[in-house]
């Protein structure tokens, strides 16, 4: 059994043109993605993972841009608890996104980037995108899907919308539906976005000026809806920043500031501001009920899957109260699930940090 | 007995320059206060309230600019909780904001406006001018010092700087000092009101430009604050802003996003941008144990006045954890206090709304 983790980057234009819960037809799709492991000789070990809001398809490999290692590479490898011996792993980059599937910086028919001429897409589109990508590479029912936060949304969509493509359905850390504080959160970045000068209505890319700053701050304020309040104390409390004493003027004096102003900064080198307009839009449209006539439940009535549903007692993004929603409608519709809170310091980060507990869960619902 | 309130609107200047925590000293510092009800002979029946974040001197008069009612006036006037046929009322404006007290849109000695040279103030700094006020007005102890939030912190402050001064001390939706969380918020608010060029270094008062966008961003990240989860869900929920239907676009297609750009953009008609930068600044400046040796029971040791303290249910910015901090404190220095967790669905922003059973602790309290 390889014990070194074999991953590979590929990308495929979608043989047709993707028809959008808009109304409107995105042409000439392509999708970027990143497998690991290999896949079976009847493609029964397929796991597809899907990605959170800036996230994308490293789930285990470095990231092309900061080095980094994949967000989820504790978890996706050989031996680990998505056990890449075992399973062949697919991550695609969302549509919207920046990371070489098609977005609002890619090129329109006309050849200049989309800009915000790209249309307004949905959950239920990104999902679309990558159940075409799966036919184009002659996959049909999956293992699982996996996802935490939007990745979660992904796989209930998924769920939801192709009800015999998965055997088991695994939703981290995420809701059925945006809730108001989720959407004004959102749109405090978008506004932030926009205010920037440099966004100049989103036809920013040929200027050479991007709306640094206007994201940053986006950046900022949602990431505080990733942690934990409590989490945030004990990082953090009111300890001072590479000082003995407070400045009196408005530099980075607390260690929350300077990591909040890093975080901000950082992410403006592998983020696209019309990419985190779009995809955070999708989010904030998502509501899986609506889409099957109010009742969440009638949603999962199609479905041939086992689920489960697990969230974190820190969590105040998606806490656990938008868990059991999704687990009373599953109840409802007699499918099976079975659903835990976990508890774990980092709020909504949870799902993306060293969680033994989670890993459990992870591992024993994929056997 | 009076049943129409009258009020006086009134300014002074500080006979002496304000020393202030920075180690600098303010020179020539104004502080316009509003008065409601007569002053005792004897000037026994003072009650000094303190002002939030981006409140005023107007608790109980008309707001100059939008016209709009008080911010208390539902509990301040003849007959009501706050009563004017009883009491003499003083709110004043605090130093750093922009309602007539000296601010950095004031003129410093060279005739031009401070911009960023206005010194970094702190809670106690707004205080020390308040007490400065009474000493000039030839107000001793007083009757009782209210405040809520922004306003509890500067009563708590009061408390413990000046523990002879106050009879009674009313803390609302308060804490003794900001969390990490807090400040994370805050900090969001200003980077946004940095990032907006209009905003020129602070220097913008003679430019005919000011950064309206980034105090918009910045009022918009904080009203999310103020409201809680299930206040914004009962609110607005998900329901649409004038339409039928989503528009697949970036308009405001929820209520709740057109609610959040409204309240950006009318605070900008009101609030002075740099008065957002230093206001927010000494509420994360405030930690009123570290003022007093690190143990906040010290900060009360002195304190002659009955304390009051009151919480919120759905308060997360500063919730009852943060007031029971302080009543183990007041206890700890055998200070008399009363303390209640009051059930309201408004999240902070509960101590400005109409919640009856706030109405009769206040009333109590001052009896």
């Amino acid at each position: 059994m390889a014990t070194v983790l074999a991953s590979a980057s590929s990308s495929l234009q979608l043989p047709k043109p993707l028809k959008l819960d808009s109304g409107q037809v995105l042409d000439r799709v392509t999708l970027a993605y990143e497998t690991y492991g290999e896949l079976a000789a009847d493609k029964s070990n397929v796991i597809l993972i899907f990605h959170a809001l800036t996230m994308d398809q490293y789930v285990a490999s470095p990231h092309p841009i900061t080095g980094k290692p994949g967000w989820w590479a504790n978890s996706v490898g050989p031996g680990k608890v998505v056990d890449t011996n075992r399973f062949h792993v697919i991550c695609a980059n969302v549509i919207g996104s920046c990371m070489g599937s098609t977005g609002p910086a890619s090129e329109a028919a006309d050849g200049r980037p989309y800009g915000m001429r790209f249309p307004v897409i949905t959950i239920r589109d990104m999902v679309r995108a990558q159940v075409a990508l799966l036919d184009a590479l002659g996959i049909g029912r999956l293992h699982a899907v996996v996802g935490g936060s939007m990745g979660g949304m992904q796989a209930l969509s998924f769920a939801a919308n192709f009800p015999e493509r998965a055997e088991r359905v695994l939703a981290i850390a995420t809701t059925a539906r945006h809730s108001a504080q989720n959407i004004a959160f959102h749109e405090v970045g978008r506004q932030a976005i926009m205010a920037d000068p440099n966004w100049q209505g989103g036809g920013y890319y040929d200027s050479g000026k991007t709306p640094d700053k206007g994201l940053a701050v986006a950046r900022m304020a949602a990431h505080i809806t990733y942690l934990s309040e409590a989490g945030l104390t004990e990082k953090f409390g009111r300890r001072l920043q590479n000082r003995d004493a407070k400045s009196f003027g408005f530099d980075a004096d607390f260690q929350v500031e300077s990591y909040l102003r890093h975080q901000g900064l950082s992410f403006t080198d592998r983020f696209d501001a019309n990419s985190y307009l779009y995809i955070t839009r999708a989010m904030d449209y998502f509501d899986l009920a609506e889409e099957h006539g109010g009742r969440l439940a009638d949603a999962f009535a199609g479905s041939s899957a086992r689920f489960c549903v697990v969230s974190f007692d820190t969590d105040w993004l998606y806490p656990t109260s938008a868990s059991r929603v999704i687990v009373q409608a599953l109840n409802a519709a007699a499918a099976p699930v079975s659903f835990v809170e976990l508890s774990a310091p980092f709020g909504h980060d949870s799902f993306l940090l060293d969680v033994p507990a989670l890993d459990r869960v992870v591992k024993g619902f994929l056997e």
